[in-house]
């Protein structure tokens, strides 16, 4: 198949198409993904997420540029983005719309940019976003950064999906907002408070740090800045503190490029953890069974309904909305 | 089976026990709950979900006590809560832990609470939260007050479950806090302002206010302290305003019973509309379907690994696991 042959040779166009394709859920589309799945599994995979207005597009790609613009000595990157929008479809338009991507990044072959508007369905956003992924790790890029908005089931999703999850966060949010994101904070393998400018900054930090020991209780080291800063542990615990990787809080001023270096180093060395504890391999596994499960229960219910004839079905619909007989007796009764 | 005749016949100690056994899914919990379904739909189902530190328990302590004593020529009403906590675990215990409940309330045959720990599995807790409810609902609780702790999926769960979904704000959130919620709002059939005493009141009903034009753009006609309050249309709509449901907002104090009346008057509306409109008759619909289709999966699984070797799938999850074979092949691969 050529498309896959162009995409493997650096073909922007059949990328790009391809992407068209795995989005549509076509055939095609699905063929490809096959034959360029054993040439993936090298990207790092990296998931950025948090509330609206905390400038996590900014922050994204002015993480893209460092990867192009690496120090002395440091390989350049090719990097991916893929902006994720699964919020509701009234907001959902206006935030993609309004996005000014990357002056910086224009005209760089080393960069690829994909927004992807939302579907209305989590789950088929999640395989869909999965697949596109796929396409970049097998196309060469080094690293794909998943960007969300949202909140909820959607960040999850991405800290399933990506090795590295950053939750971006920013100055003058309430106390409440703090005790909502408490799930949120679970996922998160770098904080980053962005907006570092603001009023508030100290506040948004400390809050986030006690939200971080309810979270992860135990002795816990913060990187800050550079600094090293021991918190004594909510509850004694047995694990060294080698062995555990500990959220870092990073500040940054994404639109002055403040932090950003720090953060970069902050990305590389959980990665160097992820692969000496185990966990890369770990996290690549737990991923594939998850999309493994999801494409099985879809193809399970497919071929059900195949061997069903609609007028059993109509049959046992009706008893069930009389209320002859109950939801998983329904099931067993066309499950044989 | 006694115990579906006991629960019929109103004992306590049968409910309290079938309840335990749906909750721990065993095989006769689920026939009970089969025997039962006949006797179900009656029950108007509440969900009300918001962020913690809203005063929601307060809230659903208030609302079940008005339902015990009606304004005189109301029947009185038989009232069963579940408060479902579906939030981390490190914050599950705590927030029910703390939790007074009613002092009001306690010894009133009329009233059942039961409280459901997170398992972890979200799928899992919206199954046996349907359980519950359609045990109590066979039992004769007239109206059933579903309450959930925490933010995103768990909320949508609720709304699917309910006629009638409350969100509960309180004021003191930030601008932020609103953008997140957007997806939330839009489950909403009543929003709750409590802890109205609190400054900032006017800003969060404002806020709100906003938030709701957005969520349903056209012309709406806004209930508030009993006066109709018309907000110009964002964009034209042809829909009649006796159609369409839209959502009031209530201030309440319920730690000082303020607002109380006025809510279960707008949730008795509420009802009627469903009624009327037709949406009760479709909610339910839908609330069955989608049960069906968790079990329907979860059937066809179950039968399917009881098919196939474990030699065959430990082979596939190894190639999979090499990347010799995509996901969806390794699926096609055991589904034949």
């Amino acid at each position: 198949m050529s498309v896959v042959q162009d995409v493997l040779n650096g073909s922007r166009l059949a990328l790009s198409r391809l992407l068209s394709q795995i989005e549509n859920s076509t055939p095609e589309g699905h063929a490809a993904l096959g034959e360029l799945f054993p040439h993936t599994g090298r990207a790092h995979l990296i998931g950025v997420t948090g509330a609206p207005g905390t400038g996590k597009s900014s922050l994204v790609n002015r993480l893209a540029w460092h990867y192009r613009h690496p120090p002395e000595g440091t390989p350049q990157q090719r990097i991916a983005i893929v902006a994720v929008d699964p919020s509701s479809p009234f907001s959902g338009g206006a935030v993609l719309g309004d996005r000014v991507r990357m002056r910086d990044l224009s005209g760089d072959p080393g960069v690829f940019i994909r927004s992807m508007a939302s579907r209305g369905s989590l789950g088929g956003l999640a395989a869909a976003t999965s697949g596109l992924v796929q396409a970049f790790d097998a196309a060469g890029f080094e690293i794909i950064l998943v960007e969300t908005v949202g909140a909820g089931q959607a960040e999850v999703e991405v800290a399933r999906l990506a090795h590295t999850t950053l939750v971006v966060e920013a100055p003058g949010l309430g106390d409440d907002i703090q005790a909502i994101k408490a799930g949120i904070l679970e996922i998160a393998d770098i904080l980053v408070v962005n907006k570092a400018d603001r009023p508030g900054v100290e506040h948004a930090e400390r809050a986030l740090r006690g939200m971080l020991q309810l979270a992860h209780p135990g002795p816990r080291v913060f990187r800050h800045h550079g600094a090293l800063e021991v918190v004594p542990a909510s509850q004694p615990e047995s694990t060294s503190s080698e062995s555990v990787w500990l959220p870092p809080i990073q500040q940054t001023i994404a639109t002055e490029d403040f932090g950003l270096i720090e953060l970069v180093e902050q990305i590389a060395q959980h990665r160097q953890y992820l692969h000496t504890s185990g966990e890369w391999e770990q996290k690549t596994r737990a991923r594939m069974q998850s999309e493994f499960d999801e494409l099985l229960q879809a193809a399970l219910v497919e071929r059900w309904r195949a061997s069903v004839s609609d007028e059993k079905i109509e049959h046992i619909f009706e008893k069930l909305a009389q209320r002859q007989i109950a939801p998983r007796d329904a099931v067993a009764a066309l499950v044989r």
